[in-house]
């Protein structure tokens, strides 16, 4: 017997011995951050606390929002980091380290990761996602969850689902059409759910096609539970249960924080009055009681951990998210016996953070200043702020910006750093552009005339863009929230101890009018439609032909990469790709392999390319090696809504292998055997779909010459009478009264087809 | 009495004295172009045929789908050259025209005019639409109605509703919120019924969020008829009927052509089983009597038309929707003293219509050859086919394209038509692209480079795009397809003795990956999503800030046109921009002038600017002439989702006249009073909305300083907290224990903010 199935039945003994109002207390907390103990039937006190880089484990009392000081623990770097690495391995790694420290503060379940699509740049919480692509959200994400679920404490899955903006978050509905909502936005969550069963998926505060996620049975019930196998607990996002009732007869099984127990009440009037099944309480009852034995049984009193080795662990994750997008002439890596120019307020305040319920007290704060002084020596850096953080009046910025003009000028090279001003990023509202500060943008154009060696380094959780800055920056680092080591991860890179690695989970574009969802974000009046459909992130910028300031998988390198014999096979598993990666310059380095599919000719509506698979391969200079990356058959369905299945198309599908989306080194093609989906043909049934189909195509065929082959249908060419023939419904022909064709002809002709089906 | 009360009366009393199986037999047709007759009751037959740009009537018996030869009849220009016109005067009398022909003819309804909105360029029917705009597509739309119908001949609004492909035309559901389907989709049809009442309107073959248009209550009763007033007959698309009993309880009264009597026994077997109300019968049989008695009153056996009146109409309609794109160094107009050669087979075999229901079998067809000749005198006019219009092998392809480069090279100036194959524009199915065929291309390179005094002449339905060559070519005509008489026109604008005047009522995009609705056009199972929303056409190419090759309303003229003294004013109407237009060039002309708003700051998602009237003027050289444009109040609104209603949102609204949407010569501001839309406050109301009111704001603020005075709110600038705060629905607050806020303390606060509303 496994520990699983002990612990299912000792909860379901349990069940069975609570009374009413005992299994409808487990069903909501205790308070902010715990859920309610029974102690009489050996029920536990287990704490949820945020994530999701780090442990929020809040002091007692100090607030009521949740959002005060909590307890020090290491910042990770922020999802929107480790998305970059691209890095399962990384990832797992991470989630170990979350999960020794939760262990070692008592936290049952760790409230993350975060796995949300990033549909716009304006999302103020983008940050705490992974990437714009479903793949590289469920496989990272999934990693997440396997290191802290290895280390005996939980995780929980967010935001569930298709929370993706953070205006009117509470209320909003995400209109979304079926294929993207399988495909884009429930991909990621299917995944992890498979691969890890998470022990809790987090609903989220939204409406998903008009219903709050919070009391929606289709997605609670039916896909997540029936469908991908879900047996943990669902716990409501805090504060997003809406009508408490309909939540639990949803498959909500637990309000955070609780409402003070007269929600329970409600469930206890529901079940006495008829209107909630009692069995349905007892089955979130028990899911409520599991997951207490499980974290229970996970917890170690003794348990602590070492906060210089996850330093160590957050700088090296740090360095392995920095995306090195642009370096003209090789300005990096930097020399350490050079003179250097640090500017920028940044490179003494890190921002490597965002705010709102991730907000992490960190254990220590390295800057990127001190770091590079520690690599070069204080004595080659000058330092100058460049700008303050809470914005200056003109004469305060133009004496700030000459005093960073002459540092500049007298430094072989200088190291820029800008970024977003931490107010303009937060959970709980959007960004409205995607710029950053007028006076950052003044300052940059006075340091590159003043000494045009400059490297930039960003720090911010959205993307941003550089205006018409872009073209005369030499060399730029995309810094994004690097969490407490930041600082020197950043110094690392800069001067090569570490060959950057990272790659944009995310498209940088030319400007925010090119964004797919532009035009319908944040939406208005309670709902915001999902317009752009499958197209987000480089599906959109792919299928329109766009060019971007840089694409998704961009990232250099300080050494080069050659890739060559790409071997491709199918079978049930779905396609492997094999392919030689050789470091072909003279630095040691890591490779981020991705791997896209295509369809020409598809017969559903699909991006050019989409990625399937990606490998993480490190490699010293002149090494070459083998790599193989597995395209799951599962990844390459799209869902068919004529059967609300996901359905593997058949055909040639073309693999693209490279160093980014428009980067591909490498092609093939590769045969894939289709899923069968043979619809019965009815009366609504095309003539085209008709003639399409092995039996019903020559009897088709058959009645169409009998009544148009003597006739003389004027008016169009035939071909085009031909197309306009093959959408018509072969039901309609008998609407036609001169064509003498009987309801009961095409009755006979659709038996005689569909008996054969 | 009026007529109509007359007519409704006496059909109220034929319908009180039918038998069940006579109402039935009257809501279908009798054949394919007739109703039925029931003489002892006095209910005569009537003839309704295709539209909508000359009488389509067919010899009968001739063929099983009605697309077959027809009497001969005036093809007037289609709409996509009309629409360009923007000319109420003009189609209206073309409406007369039609009416008379009609009339002519014995046909009692003309089913048109054809007001959809031109989706995308791909859609195969385009060329029967008038624009991509609402107001343009319902004030055109309203004219040919007001004339056809002055004549006592009916007509049929169509396709009704959000028919804007023809893929899957008979299945596929128009996928379309609230928003654009009111202030895009809907506008134009509303404004048509409402301001002249066609005598039927046709429902289309698609399906409407799911829903047969011709079985949709919400469409064809709640909004139609209940909403906007419309007393006629819906009738339905040739074939369009799905369920018949459903269909006519959904407000379907006549089904064309008619299933041989089959679905009249469906009803009267669904009345007697009780499943269908006999009294929604009795009011579609007494709406076909009423249509019946109109059509006979409006009859006359001795009516007969003028032939060349009418040609020469449609040939005056035509040179006024020729649209000059572009003219450098005023090639344009030609002398009529210098040669020419007139290259391409559409110059001798014109493209002057598109193929399916709309085909016109014409009294006469002018070529452009002949009527260059007749200007020029034919010893000045070399012609070369320069492609035939089957396509040709390579071989011939060369030798036509050397010829056309002999003459080209020989003449003063080359007159180059070029165009879209007819078997690539159709009813029936959209295109695949908007390039012209690579003969052509290949044929307009060559040409340019034997002679760069090169006007190129389009023929399309659709818009095109050059590719490449645009640059190269100094002058174009867009000539759509002109009807008959295009040739003469096309003589006329090319020679000066008609001013060009017709402006683009449609974009012509850079490249089809940049029109709105690319990614979700034509969708796919059943389904297409019009993601877009309300950016559809300029809408869309101005909210992205996008370049487009020529802009909505744009078109050149042979004469300038200055602009001044913009006065405006606002009352319960709408408003009223006046201004003065001067011709200030040295011939005659006539300038559409444009008049678009805009609302900055706008609550709601807006276009940046919309077309909310024109006006066409003739001026003499020299001539000033004051001008002034009413824009409608209803127009000025957007439909408000929380209460499904038109709302016009005051504010100061910026209005923009201009030649162009991309060339506003004026703008001014005019304060208009807003509807007021008050909701009551409810515990899903959010922070934010309460702070806002006038009445619960105060209570509010009270009550967040009692909560939050005191304590401290860690983790985000303080803006960033009360963004976050603002968002919250006041009755979650009761979630958060630690806060004490009881439901009661919210129920009380909402209580009295509500008791003033």
């Amino acid at each position: 017997m496994t520990d699983s199935t002990t612990i299912a039945a000792r909860a379901a003994d349990i069940v069975a011995g609570l009374t009413l109002e005992e299994k409808a207390s487990l069903t909501s907390g205790a308070d902010f951050w715990s859920t309610k103990a029974i102690d009489r039937a050996g029920v536990p006190r287990i704490v949820l606390t945020d994530g999701p880089h780090g442990v929020r484990l809040q002091r007692e009392g100090s607030d009521h929002l949740g959002l005060a000081d909590s307890v020090p623990a290491t910042c990770f770097p922020p999802a929107v980091a480790l998305g970059s690495s691209f890095d399962s391995e990384l990832l797992e790694r991470v989630g170990v380290a979350l999960g020794e420290e939760a262990k070692a503060e008592g936290v049952g379940v760790l409230l993350g990761p975060g796995i949300n699509i990033k549909r716009s740049p304006l999302c103020g919480r983008n940050f705490e996602y992974l990437s714009e692509d479903p793949i590289v959200s469920g496989v990272l994400g999934a990693s997440l969850v396997r290191g802290l679920q290895s280390e005996g404490v939980g995780t929980s899955l967010k935001h569930f689902a298709a929370n993706n903006q953070e205006n009117d978050r509470m209320r909003s509905s995400s209109d979304v059409d079926p294929r993207p909502l399988r495909e884009i936005y429930l991909r990621g969550f299917q995944r992890v759910v498979e691969d890890e069963q998470p022990w809790t998926v987090m609903c989220s505060y939204n409406r998903l096609n008009g219903v709050y996620t919070s009391e929606n049975p289709w997605l609670l019930n039916s896909v997540l539970r029936d469908e991908w196998g879900f047996n943990g607990v669902v716990v409501s996002d805090w504060g997003a249960v809406n009508e408490r009732v309909i939540g639990v007869a949803a498959g909500l099984d637990l309000e955070m924080p609780g409402g003070g127990g007269r929600t329970d009440a409600e469930l206890v009037a529901a079940v006495q009055a008829g209107t909630l099944d009692e069995a349905v309480l007892d089955v979130a009852a028990q899911r409520n009681i599991e997951l207490a034995l499980k974290a229970q049984a996970g917890a170690d009193a003794d348990a602590s951990y070492d906060v210089d080795a996850h330093h160590a662990l957050a700088r090296e994750a740090a360095a392995r998210s920095i995306v090195l997008l642009k370096n003209e002439g090789a300005l990096l890596p930097l020399s350490a016996s050079a003179s250097v120019a640090v500017i920028g307020e940044f490179a003494r305040t890190p921002r490597f953070q965002g705010a709102g319920s991730s907000l992490i007290n960190p254990t220590k704060v390295d800057n990127a200043l001190d770091e590079i002084e520690r690599v070069v020596g204080a004595e080659r850096v000058a330092f100058a702020a460049g700008f303050t953080l809470a914005g200056s009046a003109e004469d305060e910025a133009a004496a700030l910006r000459a005093e960073a003009v002459a540092a500049a000028g007298a430094a072989d090279t200088v190291v820029l750093f800008l970024g977003v001003p931490a107010a303009d990023e937060s959970e709980g509202f959007d960004r409205e552009h995607i710029e950053l500060p007028a006076a950052q943008l003044a300052l940059l154009d006075a340091v590159l005339a003043a000494n045009p060696r400059t490297v930039l380094v960003l720090s911010n959780g959205g993307v941003v863009r550089l205006s018409g800055f872009e073209a005369r920056v030499p060399a730029i680092l995309e810094g994004w929230l690097l969490g407490q080591a930041g600082g020197g991860a950043t110094a690392d890179v800069l001067y090569g101890v570490v060959n950057p690695s990272g790659r944009l989970a995310e498209t940088i574009p030319l400007r925010l009018e090119d964004t797919p969802a532009y035009l319908e974000f944040p939406g208005e009046f309670g709902h915001v439609r999902y317009g752009e459909g499958l197209f987000v992130g480089y599906r959109w910028y792919d299928a329109r032909s766009m060019a971007v300031q840089y694409p998704f998988g961009h990232g250099l390198s300080y050494t080069s990469f050659a890739y060559s014999g790409l071997a491709l096979a199918a079978d049930a598993a779905g396609i492997t790709a094999t392919l030689t990666v050789t470091n072909t310059g003279e630095r040691d380095g890591r490779e981020i392999v991705q791997v896209y599919t295509a369809l020409a000719g598809s017969g559903v509506q699909r991006a050019p390319q989409e990625l399937k698979g990606f490998a993480s391969v490190a490699l010293a200079a002149g090494e070459s090696r083998a790599v193989s990356v597995q395209l799951r058959r599962d990844e390459l369905a799209y869902w068919d809504i004529r059967v609300d299945k996901w359905v593997v198309e058949g055909g040639d599908y073309t693999v693209a292998v490279g160093a980014s989306s428009r980067d591909i080194r490498l092609t093939g093609t590769v045969s894939v055997d289709g899923d069968t989906v043979r619809l019965p043909l009815t009366a609504n049934s095309s003539i085209g779909e008709l003639i399409a189909d092995p039996v019903a195509g020559p009897m088709m065929m058959q009645a169409m010459a009998a009544m148009f082959g003597g006739s003389e249908e004027a008016g169009s060419a035939d071909e085009g009478m031909e197309k306009m023939m093959a959408s018509f419904p072969i039901g309609r022909l008998a609407s036609f009264p001169g064509m003498g064709v009987e309801p009961e002809m095409i009755e006979q002709l659709l038996a005689a087809a569909n008996a054969d089906n």
